[in-house]
């Protein structure tokens, strides 16, 4: 299953902290997709978040947030900024150097923005969540070289690469995920994707 | 629980559907409110339906739509027309006279109009629908006497101000549900809406 991911995206924040539980009982492997929502919403028109937008929609997503963190056990402190500048946070997960470690730091820098209310669009703050990252996984390089790998152009083109992708998917929003090209959109739809993945599909598969 | 709805609603069709049952299951009693979405969308500045103005949102609603209709066993045919104009079958879901059969009309309009790819806004339409649904509930008056009542003064005003509550409850889209103040929108929220109603209420009432 692949999951597409923004650090920006509030809804994305529970879905990379369930994800795993349920791939592990589901025995799903899951590749774990950073990408940036903001081109996809300039695309639609948007040069803001809709939640910010949209003051009725935004409204209800907080609260909506807060009893989804609420059920599911998760910290949640609403962030002073929103939404957070996710490109260099992305550019960091999208290295090669950490692909091994990427749905620990993926968490890590989503508990930062949404439960610790640290400005992860700050390299400074990118760097702190990468050093106290290894400490749990010292094979993790030096935060100062991963910084400045994500800033190269071979690797900012990779994640231009990789949002043009989602694009190309069919993607609007998310978190999403992709099972055999069937999306789903919304960190409640997760149970719904590993379901598709059982073989748990009431109708034809493609049709988007 | 309140239920609110717009009759060109796609998810609002699920929804409909499937409240009853999960309303008996918890012995909750249903408060039917058909609205109108329009002037709730014109006031976020869109003149169509979302699903219209960013078509990758409305490939994946249709998608999506039909795999929850199938899912949950229930008939489904894209309608050839989308949004369908709901003002009429809003108006008449709104009379007086429909009061005690109003979940049997609204099912039988949202069947018309997303299984039978009926045109719901068009008044002979509306007049075949309450005909058919009189056989069942023979108290119902003469169709063409419904059709006559909807369009007075006085319950164009009573829909008109049931939006504008729609609104300061802070409603943005269809279907939603509230209880006890709590909002919840969308049908697959349906459950946790339930789960509101017996208390199960994962942080503090309010604050949205």
């Amino acid at each position: 299953m692949e999951f597409w991911y923004d650090f920006a995206s509030t809804y994305s924040y529970p879905a990379a902290m369930r994800i795993e539980e349920l791939a592990g009982q589901a025995g799903v492997a899951i590749e774990w997709r950073p990408f940036l929502l903001g081109p996809l919403f300039q695309r639609q028109g948007w040069n803001d978040s809709p939640f910010n937008i949209y003051p009725a929609r935004g409204r209800y997503m907080w609260r909506d947030l807060e009893r989804i963190c609420a059920r599911n056990g998760l910290p949640f402190r609403r962030p002073t900024g929103f939404p957070r500048h996710s490109v260099l946070a992305a550019r960091v997960a999208s290295l090669d150097e950490t692909g091994a470690v990427l749905p620990a730091l993926t968490r890590a820098l989503f508990r930062a923005n949404f439960a610790e209310d640290r400005d992860i669009g700050v390299p400074e703050v990118v760097g702190q969540v990468l050093a106290e990252l290894r400490r749990e996984a010292p094979g993790l390089p030096d935060p100062a070289r991963l910084l400045a790998r994500a800033v190269e152009p071979g690797n900012k083109e990779r994640l231009r690469a990789r949002t043009e992708e989602a694009w190309e998917a069919g993607l609007f929003g998310a978190p999403s995920f992709v099972v055999d090209g069937e999306l789903f959109w919304g960190q409640d739809r997760l149970e719904e994707a590993f379901a598709w993945t059982r073989g748990d599909r009431p109708v034809a598969a493609g049709g988007r």
